[in-house]
């Protein structure tokens, strides 16, 4: 791991550990419950995708920090609902009760909807604060976050449980599900950067293969992680029912194709107009990552 | 009921109607399910706010609507989000299913997220089409939904179910609950539409007394209300064990009050620099309403 990737991972942690520090009085709770989930650990990947990739067009990390924050909010809210019972029904989140089981399903609920409602307010204040592209940076977020990204991915994958699932169907959903906020975190930081269409286009393939390699990985380590490492339990899939990359292809094919996504993500950052080492480094980090 | 509150009720409801329609793919049971609430019915209390209050500073309501059609899906996924089992556990709104008795609960978490996220969504293209003070306007909006605004009344009032509430603690709660959507619809529509800061003044004075009087009408329908008209059952508060105006300070004092509250809001109202008759009308009608 560079240096840099764990400055800017401090420097995310920090800033989100300040976020709703103090904040509240009759619903001090909703903060609280709120900093749980988004405190409770978390690999930071999106986030620092967004300050990796606007570093290479000359945006400073502490200038661009309160968009890749909301971005990490949106993931976190996903977390928080995914997990409820009526969802997924997980009681572990990174080696810790889940947001319902440690505060009630209601909190719960709200406290998804706040970071949630937060991450948008967070980027319009930045929009209104920074000008230039940031709005429209801020919008690609906003429609990656929604029902044809996202939240599209959560609903195919929730009608799909108990079910056999088409390679069709399999690819719209973690496409949606994981990709579209891991896609739109390299690109909205290049949009609001100016990098040049021919970057945010290349950039807006990285994320894309990225988001698929990083979701296949996450399906192998179902299979063949560590509970302790991973912080959750193993053969979630499985026991739900639910179909995924290795249930479909197998592991070994997995694997292959785990590796072959990521050489081409490092040919694409390979054909960008500025050098981006880092950024390669953390992609081979992603793909060997054991949680 | 003026023929202008019609014309534009009847606006919205086409603009909302079409919002959804022929969406989605294999996700398109989020827009079916979002859809079933939006269009439920329901007064449109808060965008016909912000469309006559629009229409003082000049603006076509058929320039702002997407605005006003924002404010409206955030009331709806709060609704959806509220009627869920783990919070008020409705089975009725609108004299019809709640969403999740429709749709199931998994289903309606993830509509409920989608409604706030298109909401935002929404109001950023706004803001990009639009430039000007739509940016301010939609942050204001934003703030008015989130922790500090309605989610925290939200919050409030989950806390205090089955507990007697301070004077102090209601106010709190309704004023966010309630109150902060309603003020927002007539304070964002003087912002982006540039009304001079003393009429901007005047009406965030207006909407935090509007929202109030709604509010213990609200619960005076909730005691005395026709079941068949409101849609919904009544002595929800009481089977709940839950503090409101009636139980704090009984039916009479609530009556009095929110005749009081009206006749304030009509004086402020009076006192802005232009006429605002269609927005009176609708005031009193609120008052006077039996669901």
């Amino acid at each position: 791991m560079s240096s840099k990737v764990n400055l800017y991972r401090d420097y995310i942690n920090e800033y989100l550990n300040l976020y709703f520090k103090d904040k509240g009085s009759y619903n001090k709770i909703i903060y609280d419950s709120a900093s749980y989930s988004l405190l409770i650990g978390g690999k930071r990947v999106r986030p620092l995708l967004f300050l990796l990739t606007s570093e290479l067009y000359n945006k400073n990390y502490k200038d661009v920090i309160e968009m890749a924050a909301a971005i990490e909010m949106i993931h976190t809210y996903s977390l928080i609902h995914d997990d409820l019972p009526c969802m997924d029904d997980d009681d572990l989140r990174r080696g810790m009760p889940t947001n319902h089981k440690k505060f009630g399903e209601n909190i719960a609920v709200l406290s998804g909807d706040t970071l949630l409602n937060e991450a948008m307010s967070l980027l319009m204040k930045f929009s209104l604060d920074n000008g230039g592209n940031a709005l429209l940076a801020s919008r690609e977020i906003a429609e990656a976050a929604g029902p044809e990204g996202m939240i599209g991915g959560q609903i195919v994958d929730i009608l799909n449980e108990d079910k056999a699932i088409s390679k069709e169907e399999l690819l719209y959903m973690h496409n949606k599900k994981t990709g579209e906020l891991i896609r739109v975190s390299v690109v909205a930081a290049a949009i609001f950067a100016n990098a040049s269409k021919e970057d945010i286009e290349i950039l807006n393939n990285f994320g894309l293969k990225l988001g698929l390699a990083f979701q296949i990985k996450d399906d192998i380590l179902d299979i063949v992680g560590d509970v302790e490492k991973l912080g959750k339990n193993i053969n979630c899939d499985e026991n739900k029912n639910k179909s995924n990359f290795i249930t479909l292809f197998g592991l070994e094919y997995c694997e292959r194709e785990c590796i072959n996504l990521t050489n081409e993500c490092i040919k694409l950052l390979d054909s960008l107009s500025v050098e981006a080492s880092e950024l390669k480094e953390l992609t081979i980090d992603l793909l060997n990552r054991e949680f």
